[in-house]
């Protein structure tokens, strides 16, 4: 392991939040990082373990406001702050710290668009400009070099890994792509909302946000650039699901083949494209991807099936929105931007049972 | 209530499975009904409270072998057998005795789908020939009138009831039926099957059977009897999930919108056809359906949403598999044939939380 | 089933809480109540349906403020108002209004007892010398002419039904009486805190309040008075905790037998005072007391074990915390006062799995 | 990390069990351990990955019958098997592999008490003549040379946490032990058992083996050598339930002061005892020890409450079943039998949420 000379110093704003929560236990045992700020301004002046007691006894910065951070004392942040909050303070920090954001704040390259899913209008377009969009596996060499790295969303992570490479090979229609998609109940947040209670949400399933969700455009966007397609050329039927498990999202992707194409053809193209990836696991033919294969891990378990329908085929990808889906991927892209082994602090195979 | 004179009796074939359980839950407090006969072949001569210790203390009759069953006894069984071995014994039953079939050995009217589903020949294709299909606001009036009645698979009934109306006036097209299905994990029996373990299935999504599930052969036969189609033009994409829950199942199903058609005539469609069931309660525009809504009741609850998507809907609706999805429309179909009223002893208010 | 005219109108007070739900769910299915009334201040001039989807459909009155409410409209009200608001809206009801209060505020008979527990002078404590308290079984008589009932709190009922009929028989020793109580999340109430979330309480194991629960001095209180001991006679050891469950309560409690007491004696006891009970069911020798056995329904199970340790016994009941333990012990108390069956709308049997 | 020439060789025997597949998890990471032997006898010929899916992808040898395993591949062995059956595998072993039990076999020093509690005589008595009892924190230097180390059970370890410290310095009475103790389902196992389905299982609270479970007399015989006291001057009475989750242990320990000593007096000797631990965290003063708290790591979480009964006290003490219960203690006494740091391996901080 290497000493604490060597270590980069990172600062999580908005450390009491369930990513943030994440971010820490990951990089906790990260070998070449030191947390040495963590902010949470309704939590300011706590300690670690008053907010998250499964993280007491690790010698933890005490919680403080943004207000009274100094940038001085951080190389990177990430940031897990609300949407539309993280876009002005993030345009405050020096040049010099680098920002993984996990808000939904930079990953809309479009003004308007944004505009339009999150109700006002965006105040940094500029940082948004230089902003890459973090999906590590498809943007790696952009990642390296960036200062600023939109984490995908958790749907958008799992959907995209699941068709960029269909829709880029012209494997499938990007005309009719219909996402089913399901999450834990760690992706409705820390908040206090009724609907996320035990009582109310275990032994029961809940679609919410039919057809409103913020994701679809960000998949979209997404899948259009990938495909060299226009945005009006990609269309996603988007409908999530949550379910009663804490972790966990599986996205199960109902899709039309282009012409010609057969589904041996699909699992080729993942098998190529996938081949070298430490996270992502093309498992073998008929087996079903489950959100249990990936607890706690930042692997994505993915496999594709052909429908009795000739012409239809189903993907189904499973990752922990905990950590690809959100923490585990800015760590990983946080390695590839300060030159660490991609893997280093994500070692972790998953937790089952 | 009325007095035991007036009863009918009835027995139940394969008592100690859960669709077994849950109709002596429900019989058990049908004013019209005395239960006289409990069969289960591998616990015979056990009491029920052996097998069911929250059904101990009614005084039901202890489990014994169906080949010593008294079918003079009873006037109507509900068959809770396993599938392929229902059709051999109720064709040695009297005739006097009516049969409620909660396996699949009646539900497909062609031989050969059987034989390609279940991989066996069918053996009581005379009798299937009788079989009145139980989907009961579909088929009321050949229910009161049958003999042998084939109640639908969980997956169809909830399936059904959100798409029979759309197909049959011509409101969605019948080739592009996606349909995304959860289930609790009772839809998988109380056999011992490691996969429903609480530990393997807790804290997890599993798809299975993709493309391969025996409802979609029954869901497609339905969809073209009623609209008037042949088997090739009705195509379901049918995709199944256990969700880490006892009870309970929605199916999200993503339809294309006929020519010229609305989300708004789609509301109406339901709203004409609904407008007087007893069970069926189409919700207020932009509810969600849950299946915490329904938990142990025999209501489905159903909604449909437009998509961002032009000419695109979804139809969500949630059911208890046990109750609406198993015995609970058994029951219901019961009282039709017994000429009672048909919500008697189905009047339980959904257990929520 | 009686026609309306003569059915008796009730109202429910704080309808928006869990008990307030229970409460409708089982009046709902009442023969003899009509539900007129229902408040919620926080939700007043919402629907029924709006605050519990569950219950839409019924033609439920919408929820009003209790400062709006006619209480000529109402022969009875129940009352699952927060602890201290209860006592002073009860006072000022009509006197021909029946009061069944779900709430601590009438539990204890000491005012200086109350006011060490619940941070507050009682502020009718006129009122509580008239308070019968509602454990039925124990309490029949005294219910039956009631105008004011205060139900037992959920853990006390659970307990005091497992201990009441051993101390009063001289079989236990009652200063050695260690209570280790678990309860569903219900329990905790719908009231928004970051602990009843389900990604919180989700797979996890809880204890909470040690050696400061409300409910052992109300469990002291009742164990004393029923054995015709003084208070300081009696000593409650009660530790409860959280378990991942929306409903059931089980109380295991270890005590020591009163000097040449046999665990036979014990069940001989339980055995006789039951016999009659409807509600309350001794299991067979050696069989588990289990919240499965009870979900939904307003009975409790029972059974003691004997010990290695010469001496020592183990009894374990278990109950709904919403039904048993509230709500339907309500409905029953309900029955007593008005001379109805004492079962009626509590026939449902548990529901399971 | 060390390269793979430093590295001693594993072997898991049972690796298809829940203890087998946490070894897995924890030994993939360890830095100086290779996996070279796995045997599963009725999975013999199966890849990790058909048996454990979430361990699939990396390259861990197939699993093989146990008569067929190269002992001299391994310098260690893990014996995950069933209880009864280890003893006589170990006996045939070369001495020159350690071996880490997690069965049952080696724990009791006596053989009637081994006898009497699992029901057929011990084969292999010399073994355990020479066998260490890894309670870790409490055993350091003896299992540092040991040869044969018999791990605790999972409810003896959580509990002899709690309660040697004070028994040994006489701060409660040994004979007024009363152990409610809780656990997940994985605790267990993994074979198919009816009542460990989720939907039994789930949603549910089950106490089992009341006064009859073995981990009782292992708990005794250790409290009594720790405390110098003779078997029958120790009394401990022990009920378990199992609770609908899959991981996590939690202990409620009712202890009666011994004469003249203070709640103050037990947290002292916690804190000076567990001052050094790396995997035991006295909490502070008040909070409550949750087994989200140690969910996948190798801590164990405790505190002591003063009762409101003078006299009496309540400990608790959480911890992962699997991990401190089983496997990861079992990995932290290899760590001392191969001269290793303590922590090596066991770096994980929990999973919450």
């Amino acid at each position: 392991m290497s000493n604490s000379t060597q270590k980069i110093k990172a600062g999580i704003l908005g450390a009491s939040g369930y990513t943030g929560a994440e971010a820490m236990r990951l990089l906790l045992r990260h070998p070449n990082v030191e947390l040495t700020l963590l902010t949470a301004d309704r939590k300011a002046g706590l300690s670690v373990e008053e907010v998250y007691p499964h993280l007491g006894g690790y010698g933890l910065p005490d919680m403080i406001s943004v207000k009274d951070a100094d940038w001085n004392s951080v190389d990177v942040v990430f940031c897990g702050l609300p949407h539309g909050t993280t876009q002005e303070i993030i345009a405050t920090l020096p040049a010099t710290v680098k920002v993984i954001d996990l808000s939904a704040d930079f990953r809309l390259r479009n003004a308007d668009t944004y505009a339009e899913w999150y109700g006002h209008k965006h105040m940094a377009m500029t940082l948004q400009a230089g902003a890459v969009y973090g999906l590590t596996e498809f943007n790696r060499d952009a990642v390296k070099d960036a200062r600023l790295v939109a984490c995908p969303g958790c749907y958008p992570t799992a959907t995209l890994i699941a068709l960029l490479p269909l829709v880029s090979a012209g494997l499938v229609d990007p005309q009719d792509l219909v996402i089913d998609a399901k999450s834990g109940l760690t992706g409705a947040g820390r908040g206090l909302k009724q609907n996320t209670l035990f009582s109310e949400a275990g032994e029961g399933l809940s679609p919410y946000s039919v057809a409103k969700h913020r994701h679809a455009p960000e998949i979209e966007q997404e899948v259009a650039l990938s495909a060299g397609l226009s945005d009006a050329d990609v269309r996603v039927n988007f409908v999530p699901h949550l379910v009663p498990m804490s972790r966990g999202e599986l996205v199960t992707c109902h899709v039309r083949l282009a012409a010609g194409k057969t589904v041996g053809e699909l699992r080729a193209e993942y098998a190529k494209i996938f081949q070298n990836e430490p996270f992502v696991r093309l498992l073998k033919e008929g087996d079903m991807p489950q959100t249990q294969m990936v607890r706690g891990s930042n692997n994505c378990v993915l496999n594709v099936f052909e429908d009795r329908i000739p012409g239809r085929a189903t993907v189904i990808a499973a990752i922990d929105n905990l950590v690809k889906g959100s923490s585990g991927q800015a760590v990983q892209n946080m390695n590839l931007m300060f030159g660490f082994d991609e893997t280093l602090g994500l070692e972790q195979v998953a937790l089952f049972p």
